[in-house]
């Protein structure tokens, strides 16, 4: 079975070898744009767009895994920042505040799909201006949901999580691998 | 000022360089024994005499980082374990069961020292013996408190985790980043 990664995210890539599978990587070309409902839907839905956009132009045996993320601030959807002011004021707002971070994952193949959804609670520090603005400057928050990134500098932002970490870094590795291995795709 | 890591273990530098600070790495030569006391105290003790010991044989300005990691269940300390049988038998004691990891970090510099310890709440899954086997074959639990590591495949034995995830790789980071930040040693 063809395993495809249906995303542009290193950090998607980079969580998935974890599991020790052999996969490629087909980004999706979607348009972005979230639907109505509650986070867990919006993350699913987009999820499952970018996992069958990706099935329908392949070919032969396969899966594909689409996922989204967003971070979510006294429910406020927070994406991809648009510039560096942007970002600045993301993390000012998520400073010393607890947020959360909703990831869909989807997975289509040949005779069936499915999907489902994982939310983390995630308590940040206080941030001094400094290392706002060492952050932002450095660019990490461009493509990152929510402006950081938990696995790089941003590491220091957060004093605890309550939930699984890798679906802050964009893939519930752990649901994910369930998921293969109760269907036989994971040896 | 010289930032010197007293740790052998490549998940502590590759955490400490996040906060992109310069550093050495020197391991420190003492006997791992835990002394007597609460969890936190043991760790600490452990990492306090690691810093020392390491800080007394180097010169000049520094600051020396000694941390060290337990696995706790019920009461229970799990170390490294002694072989594959011993590294099956805690991956299968873990098992659908919450742990907690303490990790106990201590500084030594030229005018004082500082310590304290992290506490992270660990929920695993049910692990199917399929995956204990291949963990275990892969050499990855023998060097680690607990028998596992939770940046490699270990990332799928977590459920949930309550508290700092970088605790639980060996290396709470953010406290880390913290008082190097008030002190002053890192910009």
């Amino acid at each position: 079975m063809r395993i495809i990664l249906a995303s542009s995210s290193p950090r998607r890539a980079e969580i998935l070898k974890k599991i020790g599978i052999d996969f490629d990587v087909i980004p999706s070309r979607i348009n972005e744009e979230f639907d109505e409902g509650d986070f867990g839907e919006v993350v699913e839905n987009l999820a499952k767009r970018k996992a069958k956009e990706v099935f329908e132009r392949t070919f032969d045996e396969r899966i594909v895994i689409g996922a989204d993320t967003i971070v979510v601030l006294n429910g406020e959807i927070f994406g991809k920042p648009n510039g560096f002011e942007d970002a600045r004021n993301f993390l000012k707002a998520l400073s010393g505040k607890s947020h959360e971070v909703y990831t869909g994952v989807a997975f289509v193949w040949n005779s069936g799909e499915y999907s489902f959804h994982e939310k983390t609670v995630v308590k940040f520090r206080e941030l001094p201006d400094e290392l706002v603005e060492k952050y932002v400057r450095s660019g990490s928050p461009m493509d990152k949901a929510g402006g950081y990134g938990i696995q790089d500098l941003g590491a220091v932002f957060v004093e605890k999580i309550e939930g699984d970490f890798y679906n802050v870094m964009g893939l519930p590795i752990g649901k994910v691998w369930e998921f293969l291995f109760k269907k036989g795709w994971w040896r």
